[in-house]
């Protein structure tokens, strides 16, 4: 790792950088993955690098979603598994659900690299690597998932997920959770629940919500409505580049 | 490279991180630039991925301040080689600038790597691995730069650059031009002309106006006000948030 100078005005932005550099050197996060972080770094700083009040209510219907969820099953990807391996394996035994590998770059060899990690960090219930379906409506190499984790469950957690594939889901009749710092991809669009937030912050979030919410009964939150509260965050970001001082 | 399937609705910025991605393999990319790279795509994003008319405007003050500079220097940077090898040689030619490899994430290696690039493509003036001088104020190791190149220069050619250098040079009371798809960031800030746009775009714009300028008599859009070109871009994007349709 370089060593970043802590003078520097972006120094933990930088170190967060870092973290996921790392994860190419362990095999995990592909080069892609790296732009596609960079594009939520983007929209962080757009939304002040904080849990906007829209981001903490979606991550409330989404505590409850999953946890009233018959089969919810956790999408992780290269980029979950090096920023928050621990939160996801948390996550997972917390509502008994399997995490399922699931790339967009896919390679069988990444795939196995990124289950090995999760077992190494504790993780006893890992899909991804049978890759025994098919999702309908997207292109091949793209559909791999498992007969029994995402292709038959009813709520999927999908954070980082792909626009097509989070239509995808959704077009298969599932309830999908992402968690996206760009409000208007076309991800945050489709979901049935949107946490437009850092995955680091929105994780930590949701677990202490999960713990919270199983000590009574869980209800769904009938009122949330995923566009008003996307539609929040574009209004936050709105008023954030107003009051941008140019000076 | 990947094979991206030409079905999916992002493949045109797919294709062109893909280049980027290339520019590892060759040792000129470093890993944080990828994450850079995305940064800029979601800025792109949010300006249409195209060029605005406050980005022409500027590129136009970008080629009067270069034609009029007694001695310009263009600083080239992983991504700036990896993305815009042929545009960066034949700008340098055209207006009898050198190029200066200069680099946030600074190894010989890679300085060394990235001039051969540049001359294997044609380059015959290529700055940057004496590294004999230091940039004021900021700390030693991104602060590295040619005595006879962008330590004297009187207007720098900086795209893609650190906000912290960009304002350290301006600090030396040098002119420093910029393209930055970011217009809230501190380089987009502190430069002197500020070009939001695709650095592809942009260079092929500046190249443009360079050549139609030195037909007759260069001369400095004294109108020209960099704050207020910026203020244009962010109401640009506001007004493209605003018509975001979330159904």
């Amino acid at each position: 790792m370089f060593r970043i100078p802590e003078t520097h005005p972006r120094y933990k932005s930088l170190l967060k950088r870092e973290k996921i550099v790392a994860g190419i050197e362990a095999g995990i996060t592909s080069r892609q993955g790296l732009i596609a972080h960079g594009r939520g770094e983007a929209f962080d700083y757009l939304i002040g690098e904080r849990t906007l009040p829209a981001a903490l209510r979606a991550t409330e219907a989404a505590a409850a979603l999953l946890l009233t969820a018959q089969k919810p099953v956790i999408s992780v990807n290269g980029n979950v598994a090096a920023l928050v391996t621990e939160r996801v394996i948390e996550l997972s035994e917390l509502i008994g659900a399997p995490l399922e590998v699931n790339i967009f770059y896919w390679t069988e060899a990444r795939v196995m690299k990124i289950k090995e990690h999760l077992e190494q960090h504790g993780a006893t219930n890992v899909l991804g690597d049978k890759a025994d379906a098919r999702i309908p409506g997207i292109e091949h190499a793209r559909a791999r998932v498992d007969k029994d984790g995402i292709y038959t469950a009813d709520v999927v957690l999908a954070p980082l997920e792909d626009g097509d594939r989070c239509e995808a889901l959704i077009a298969m009749g599932k309830k999908v959770v992402t968690i996206d710092l760009n409000p208007v991809s076309r991800t945050s669009k489709y979901a049935t629940v949107s946490i437009v937030d850092d995955i680091e912050r929105a994780l930590e979030n949701l677990i202490l919500m999960i713990k919270e919410k199983k000590k009574g009964e869980v209800k769904l939150l009938e009122d949330y409505d995923n566009k008003e509260n996307l539609q929040a965050v574009i209004n936050e970001i709105m008023e954030r580049l107003k009051n941008e001082a140019l000076r």
